[in-house]
């Protein structure tokens, strides 16, 4: 087994730089994910996985599939090198960014589309809770925090891997969608109907917005029906995230 | 106007034990907010904010209502101190919690139980769904992080002035709403029922639990019924704030 020890060595500052800068995770397109979890849901997909990094002393578990995947035994100084969090678990795989090809996107018929939300943590969560919801995809427009960004990894908890994550021009897919005789809701404040009051439909799409100022009134004004979800208690708003969860379930449910 | 400038002051050192500890918090039933928005939620409820510490150069918002309010000069060595943000806004109060005699908790209809979720950031987020919702208030059991702790205070975006939170033993409470005859919807992954299936009445209380185990089954056990939200994609769960929002919204539409 090949063994890095020091911090200096190129691919560890490459390796590095992928957690720190979302420059060098565009240009390269790949990403870091660290620890048991995130790792073994990377290994459940072929192609992914280029490298995988262990820590001196760290056992691998037995039912892991590691035959295809090139092992780098790291020590301590490297391991911290490349962590993100405090109590690092000693194990990282270094993956490719799933790409998905033009006739691949056209095909998609239930969409989550998010309008420059720029919290990693929030994209993360909404990554999760389109795959819980079983959205075909989701497309991140202009503004929207990279969905490689470590935060965002870890609160997607592996769901990079089950369902497609795509950066696009939302007024282009929006088009496309109509075209396709989709319905696009969008959500706001303005002319809206409450979220429960829409039919669900087998094909749809819902976009979401900014944590503060909401999505893009262009966008809405293209969208087939504004919705909002009633705040019956004296809160202003929902979290992105969570509105997300609410309006994904209510259009889903058949 | 008082003014303090040193980091050293008996009054400083207890608001930064206030922000750090939740020793401090629990023992003194206080808490400090930070930032605008905040600040401007805790001074609409009469009797919250004991003292209200500006920033030497900064100018308070005309609308907000500061005469029955003890005001305090600090310079930028003593804002530092208190923040917990890299980047201050140089405004905070130093407020109590507010206090709910049993009398009170015995009236609440709609509850939200939340058992051991740790994370301050989801517990946050829960207070603010459950106020949007139209809750009656939240109860938090053993495990559960400080409803005070800063990160949780800042994702509740002010709703804990809107919609009480408590501590509670979950399992006095559950036998409490049973004998009121409220029904309470644990959740779960074992004999449960999909969620929208379970009917919505006026009152009702649902159990979220920790982000690993989730509901203790003891709670389970004497719950009336648990329910699942469907997992249609290959998501292992959501995220805990989320779940609460689809429930919650789900049970509260009428």
């Amino acid at each position: 087994m090949k063994r890095i020890e020091s911090p200096q060595n190129a691919l560890v500052k490459h390796w590095k730089k992928l957690v720190t800068t979302r420059k060098e995770r565009d240009k390269s397109e790949e990403f870091l994910v660290e620890g048991f979890h995130l790792v073994e849901e990377a290994l459940k997909h072929e192609g992914i996985v280029l490298t995988l990094m262990v820590r001196e002393g760290i056992e691998l578990p037995a039912h892991w599939s590691t035959e295809n995947v090139h092992i780098v035994e790291i020590n301590n100084a490297v391991a911290k090198e490349i962590s993100e969090t405090e109590h690092t678990q000693g194990v990282y795989a270094h993956c490719r960014q799933p790409q998905h090809a033009e006739e691949e996107v056209v095909s998609w018929k239930k969409l989550l589309l998010v309008d420059a939300v720029q919290d990693p943590g929030n994209i993360g969560t909404m990554i999760r809770t389109a795959d819980a919801a079983g959205m075909d995809a989701v497309i991140l427009g202009k503004g929207s925090a990279d969905p490689y960004n470590p935060k965002t990894v870890r609160s997607a908890q592996g769901s990079h891997f089950n369902i497609p994550v795509v950066k696009g021009d939302l007024f282009e897919r929006v088009s496309q969608l109509k075209t396709a005789g989709i319905r696009v809701l969008g959500t706001g404040l303005q002319n809206a109907v409450n979220h429960f009051e829409v039919e669900p439909q087998a094909e749809f799409a819902v976009i979401v917005g900014n944590e503060g100022s909401g999505v893009d009134p262009g966008l809405l004004e293209i969208a087939d029906e504004t919705v909002k979800i009633p705040m019956y208690g004296k809160a202003e708003s929902l979290n992105v995230a969570v509105a997300t969860g609410i309006l994904l379930y209510a259009y889903s449910k058949n």
